[in-house]
């Protein structure tokens, strides 16, 4: 089969269209024929070689998590799915397992859920990895509540965009953060309650605004860096932050003033140990019955990619400038 | 009244043993004949001038929130206690509230609860600071159930003996860690079911030896600086992180890597906001309930002040040398 492998860590050149074995089937997987898969910032790190704990894979890598397509082949134990199947999860790209940039993925079932029948497979390969962090940072270990307020860091970007829509549709009070002015009524078509453009308010000032002052109980990070110590800023008196870009160093001193939590949230995990990948699969039937509701859908950069073109397609994720997911067709 | 006031902030020889005026009553709170106070950390913070945020008392000031005593007087709204009643709680000696270095002490009701009718004033004037913050950390923010492991870091110091206690009483497997050989069995006298000696066991290996590897679903750090690291290293992938020691920098890219939850514990947040002081009385007045059934007490350090003799109290805390709560008798 054809695929992008990489022989080295480093810029979106060392991908390597290559003709390469088929994987063999093992017990608890399925063979996907792949038809979409998108490119997510850790794609990007992973290639570059950076050191994200565990996830480094062996060389020579196929890259790449998100992934769409038709299941081709299942193994004798698998019983969620048949052959023909239409699927979508994230499924490998790291350390032990390949990736979907290529014709065909062995993906643990457990992994994978019905594709929405709405979407097309380059709309579905932009949803699980973005999904799936933003339903863990919100539900799973934020409990959020109908009725309560959550503000969005970052509404515009990957996982934003659908934490927007996944905040709305619990029946959450949605406020999120954008810093282009084009991208206010986007986020607000997404569903977000309010939208704060961070080059024009300042965070007392929006806190002030749209809390009385108080804070919000919820912050959902995915902007990191500076940004987290903006989150207990902008966060209430014991109230909670989620991230999913804790690395790095950082001044907890006005997270221990107001007494709040911090919830890490780093979705490879059940991908990297094989421990809770059960919830994975779940959570992507339940997006699959929010988007059947017309609830949830991917913001996809127009300009789309095939295998041969993946080296372009990181390098439009990586110059910052791409417009939603950037998805690329493998067949 | 003879109080220790404070018209400077520095060293423990500070305190001015001083004649003031009895505070004035006012609405929802009681006036307490003090008894006993002890010392924390905090009060030896506050006393240096070290800033914790808002909790910077005006000067002169009245330190210390610790107090046992009985109720001189009541305002008019305040129903649950009534003169002559034993009380005990931590209710003052920060920002806007003198504390129990005084003959009198002037407390919020919903700060407070019945004594322990089977400990001195004495004993019962250690708990309340260390049994909150222990409770907060162990029950409100993290859940802690029956049946679970908890790793209790610094199991023999003021907050750490406590929360072997209430972890043990909730029915959890404790851990704690110590760092002087003598503290093994008075810990485990605690209740605790393993000691470790961080002197000569390294967190790989008692991670290996109690947890299979795994790590503790709960930490409890009450040491911090570097021990939040440590923690971070020996609590469980998606482990929970409880800390009363947060404050400054620190690396945050193992608790991504392994996907964790950080709770910063500050007790003091209720006295200096004003918010949320109901749960104060009512966890006190479930640790009376908790004392009456003997699986709580406190470990009182054998050298006791007098109220003319705080700067020494003061010194023999911030020696390191105390061996259990330092405490004051006032009266």
């Amino acid at each position: 089969m054809k695929a992008q492998i990489i022989n080295q860590f480093g810029d979106p050149s060392v991908f390597q269209l290559t003709e390469v074995a088929v994987p063999v089937l093992i017990p608890g997987h399925v063979l996907i024929k792949v038809h979409a898969t998108s490119v997510n910032p850790v794609d990007c790190k992973i290639r570059s070689g950076a050191n994200l704990g565990s996830t480094e894979p062996e060389l020579p890598a196929i890259l790449h998590g998100d992934v769409a397509g038709v299941i081709h082949a299942v193994a004798a134990d698998v019983t969620q799915f048949k052959v023909g199947d239409e699927v979508y999860g994230c499924a490998g790209g790291v350390r032990h397992t390949g990736g979907a940039l290529a014709e065909y993925m062995l993906a643990d079932s457990k992994l994978l859920a019905k594709k929405p029948s709405t979407l097309s497979f380059l709309q579905a390969a932009a949803l699980p990895l973005v999904t799936i962090t933003a339903w863990e940072a919100l539900f799973t270990r934020s409990n959020l509540a109908n009725g309560e307020t959550v503000l969005i860091h970052g509404g515009a970007g990957g996982v934003g965009h659908i934490a927007v829509q996944l905040a709305k549709w619990r029946g959450a009070k949605v406020v999120a953060t954008v810093r282009k002015k084009d991208d206010i009524a986007l986020v607000k078509s997404f569903g977000a309650d309010e939208v704060i453009n961070i080059t024009e308010e300042k965070p007392a000032d929006y806190v002030k605004r749209l809390t009385q002052g108080r804070g919000f109980d919820l912050v959902f990070d995915t902007i990191g860096g500076a940004n987290l110590e903006i989150s207990f800023t902008v966060a209430a008196i014991n109230g909670t932050i989620a991230t999913t870009v804790t690395r790095g160093m950082h001044d907890l001193s006005l997270m221990h003033a107001k007494g709040q939590t911090l919830h890490a949230v780093f979705m490879l995990l059940p991908l990297l140990t094989n421990h809770g990948r059960e919830a994975h699969g779940k959570i992507l039937a339940q997006a699959a019955e929010i988007v059947a509701q017309k609830q949830l859908h991917p913001l996809i950069d127009p300009h789309q990619f095939t295998l041969a073109e993946t080296s372009q397609a990181h390098a439009l994720m990586e110059s910052g400038n791409a417009h939603g997911k950037v998805v690329i067709a493998i067949s």
